[in-house]
Formats: structure tokens, C-alpha cells, sequence
């Protein structure tokens, strides 16, 4: 058995002292509970958790990483395990576990808080949560991937604010060194497109807090702009999404390896509508998960040759 | 004709000055765009839009309503409009328009820019715009009703704080008074559930910023929880959700006439875990659509006979 420093650094910390009372958790947005799920059975062999946006792609990702690990349902079949409710999506093949999160912080941080109780309930150790995704880039051409060293707010602060009782509580969102130069390195080896790794903003709306002035309201001009993503880009800002704090702030927290790792759909500087063809957008959109994919199965390899 | 002043009034408000020399406009998320889609056409007779955060709520809705109306299709086929993208919904049936918009304020904010512009590029008028949503109630029976009269932050101000360029844009966040008090005349006519009127707290998050105790981080006592949502009622805050506030800042720019009815899953004086059973659940999540069905049928019968 491992010793209880070894234990601590290895297991999911759940910073509240009133969870170990409770008769019952639900995981009410997941559709889950202790009382109805073996969660320790269903969960305890997870490994990595990898998140996105939409419910779709998470269930594609299932599919893809399941047949690139060798373990593809024969039948294709991937149940959804929050089957019962829409608010996410979950899927699970071997240690790997695909869920979605919606779109901004909020809905991160409701499928975070109860990602993070999942795995603690389920005693999982030595996991590593990613998130795949896409972004406007400022600087960068289109199809370049972006691994996240911190992410910034719109002032370009690595920290995220965190109303608790009607006070503000400031957190850091500074990701795992280590793991973001592993996949790094692993866009290297793939060669199939750029992969960099740099600060990413992340912003409360996609239009007026990007700096976009196609949205239904605009009340700066093309040159104002410009000068705020060139500020941004001066202070090391690659790219701009919409949920990467809280997910930095709260992994952090939670003694969990995590990274973000997302796609540019379009350089912020040169516009800002989504004009590509879908084809082009789709192959886009693959890249993270090609990168991650093949990060996790140099990570199992290594670990059943050990 | 209308004179130019009528039509300011009764117009959707776009406060974006390059929206107009746009040669295109894509609605990305919606997967709509003035190209492809002759929006006027589709939608100019939209005079009621419905949002929720749930895509599946959202469809049974628009099903409920056509029924209510008599203007159910046949075979009981009601097309996902937003078809080809995961990240909304959006049903029409006659003059109603009903779209999901996730959870949280981005989600909601990214779905409201695009809708707005999608009304305005449509030139709908007199449209009115009521989101149906769930909510923690404070010192109120579970499943009460509350028509949101102010949209209020963690602090109980009525305001929305929007990042443009970096810097902060205070909004108000008020809404239609005579909309709220007719809903509220609404709720007392059908006298099937108590209807409320008051302010709405939103917050950015479900656990720590709605001070539940149950989430995978808690800092503060039961005591410390009890005195906040004391100081909440106190403040006049009926119950807490999470996209109330860009709602009502995002429609009162646009001109557009708006309501927020919530009902209360639960009273978050007494607890933070949903306990109820699905089927008492569905029940309270059905009656803002039973309110709000009952006012979109006085207000069109009035019509008919003026």
C-alpha cells in the first residue's frame, strides 16, 4: 500500500470538509449519484478525463480513441452515461473517460464541481484531465494548435475570480508545466500541423469581450480593436476561448494534472466572422484530438512496459 | 405606414453601427446565416420567443404550445432549426420561437447576439422575449413561481458587469415592469401553483457563488451560508439562477420587451441537494411553460378580436 504522502499526491482533493457527512451525493447536472451508482465499479480505472464543448464531438472522441487504443466496441455502441438528463454528455472506454461541458465558465465549473466529486467518490488516482477545444487565434494562421501555459483574463492576469458569498476570491490558473511540453513535444511527432504553446485569454462572451464587432452590439471602432489584440498578443496571448480559467483555477485546486489544448479557427487579427467551409473547420477541429490521442497512447504504452 | 418613431419603438435595436455594411452575417452557433436562409421569410412573424436552458425542454415546449394554440402539425414533427450544430436548439410554431441557451451567462449571452441579430436581420416587431428556467428559491415553497421584476448580482445590485476591450461596462438589468405584472396576473388567473414577483440573484456558478455547501470545494460554515441568503432575502431576492442578468441587459439594449419566469426546485434555506423525485421535478418544471403558454394565448386571442 502506499504511504499517505504518496496517496495525497496522487488522489483527487476535494477541498470541503462536508462532503464526508453526507448520507447521499447527487450529481444532479450528471444525472449521478453514491446512493443508485456504484460509482468505485464504474469509474475507479480512470485515467484520463478529456472535455469539450459539444456533446458530439465528445462522443466522436470516444469513438476515435476507443479504435485507436484497440478496444472499439464490436458493436460501436458508446451508451451515454448521463443518458437522462441534456445537460452533458459522458462516455468511457477503458481508463479514458470523453465528457462535455457546454460553453463558458459557468457551465465548466457545474460539470468541474461534479466531474471532480465523480473521481473522488470513485477513488481514482494518478488522473490527468484535458481539454480539447477551439479558439480565435491572434497572430497565428488558422489550424494551428495552441497548448495553454497559463490562462489570462481579459487584462491579460493569469487569475480567476471566484464570487464565494458575495466576496471575490482571486485563484491561480497556471496549468502543469510538465504535461503542456509533453504535448508539445507530441505535436512534434505527429508533423501534421503547427502546434505552439502560449498564454491563452479566456473571456465571459464571445462577441463584445473578444473584441468582435459583429455581435448585436459594438461600440468601439476597427482600430481600437486592432490595438487590444495587439496588446493581447504583446502580452503573450496565442489565443481566446471561454473556458480555460475556471478549468485551470479548479483542477489546480483539485491536485489534478491538466491541460488545455486547443485549435485556432480563424486569426482574430484579420476578422471576425467564422468563414471557412465546414470541411475545413471539421479537419480543424480533429487537430486537438489527434494531438491528445496520441499523447495518451504514448503515456499507456510506457506504462504497460513498466 | 409606420412613422419612423413607431418604429423605433416597436423595432429590434441592433447597437452595432457595421452590422449594416456586412455582406454576410453568419449566426455561427445557430448554424443559420443571411446568405443561405432568407431569414424575413422564416422568421419576420416571430412575435414570441421562449428560452431555457435545456434543448429537450425547449422542444417539449414548443410541442406544448402549438397543441395549446391548435396549431400542432399533423404528424407531430417539429424540425430542430439549428440542425448540423449541438450547441442550441431553436423550434418555431406559428409566432412563437423557442431556443435552448445552456447553462451560465456566456452560454446565454453568445445565443442572445445571435438571436437578437437574427430577429433584426428577419425585421421582426413587437417581439417579447421570456425565459422559462429552474432556480433555488429562497424562503419560498418549493415549486412557487417567481417573475423576475430586477435581475440582481451577489452583491444585490441590478447590474451587469460586460468586459469590452479589457475594460468594464456596467449594464442595467431591469425588466418590463407591466410584462412581470402581467405574468404574475397570469399566474393568479390559472391558481394552480403560487406565482411570485421579485428580484432574481445570478451568479456565475451553482456551488460556491449560490453558497452550496455540496460542491467539490466548500470555505465557509452553515452559519456563515444561513446569514448570506438571510442577507439575500433581506435584500428582497426571491431565488437564485444563473443567466437572468445578461438576459435582462442584453434585451433592454435591444428594445425588446422582456421576462424571466422561474420556478423554485427547491428552498436553499433549507438545503443545496435536489432530493425531490423526477416526477415532482418535471412537475415544477412545467409550470413557467404552463404560465407563460397561458399569457402567449391571452395576448394572441386580444389580437385576434382587436
Amino acid at each position: 500500500m502506499d504511504s499517505v504522502g504518496e496517496q495525497c499526491e496522487r488522489s483527487i482533493c476535494v477541498n470541503n470538509p462536508y462532503l464526508k457527512s453526507m448520507k447521499e451525493d447527487i450529481l444532479y447536472h450528471l444525472n449521478l449519484d453514491t446512493v443508485n451508482h456504484d460509482l468505485p465499479e464504474q469509474f475507479g480505472d480512470v485515467k484520463f478525463v478529456c472535455v469539450g464543448g459539444s456533446p458530439l464531438r465528445m462522443k466522436s472522441f470516444i469513438e476515435y480513441i476507443a479504435k485507436e487504443l484497440g478496444i472499439a466496441d464490436p458493436k460501436g455502441e458508446y451508451p451515454n452515461i448521463c443518458e437522462g438528463t441534456d445537460r452533458y454528455a459522458m462516455y468511457k472506454i477503458g481508463p479514458v473517460l470523453s465528457v462535455s461541458h457546454g460553453m463558458g465558465v459557468p457551465s465548466m465549473s457545474i460539470m468541474l464541481h461534479e466531474l471532480i466529486k465523480l473521481l473522488y467518490h470513485a477513488r481514482c488516482t494518478d488522473v490527468t484531465i484535458i481539454r480539447i477545444g477551439t479558439s480565435g487565434g491572434i497572430g497565428l494562421q488558422p489550424g494551428t494548435v495552441v497548448v495553454t501555459r497559463q490562462s489570462v483574463d481579459t487584462r491579460f492576469r493569469a487569475q480567476f475570480k471566484q464570487m464565494v458569498l458575495g466576496k471575490t476570491v482571486v485563484r491561480r490558473t497556471e496549468l502543469d508545466v510538465e504535461l503542456a511540453e509533453e504535448l508539445l513535444q507530441c505535436g512534434k511527432e505527429l508533423g501534421e500541423f503547427k502546434t505552439v504553446i502560449g498564454k491563452t485569454m479566456c473571456t465571459l462572451d464571445f462577441y463584445e469581450g473578444q473584441a468582435r464587432m459583429d455581435g448585436a452590439f459594438c461600440s468601439f471602432t476597427e482600430e481600437e480593436k486592432q490595438k487590444y489584440l495587439s496588446e493581447a498578443h504583446a502580452a503573450g496571448v496565442c489565443n481566446i476561448e471561454m473556458e480555460s480559467s475556471v478549468f485551470a483555477a479548479m483542477c489546480k485546486l483539485s491536485n489534478i494534472r491538466a491541460a488545455v489544448v486547443c485549435v485556432t479557427l480563424l486569426d482574430r487579427k484579420k476578422g471576425d466572422q467564422m468563414t471557412s467551409s465546414h470541411e475545413v473547420l471539421h479537419n480543424y477541429q480533429q487537430r486537438p484530438q489527434t494531438l491528445v490521442v496520441h499523447h495518451i497512447k504514448k503515456k499507456l504504452n510506457a506504462f504497460k512496459s513498466t
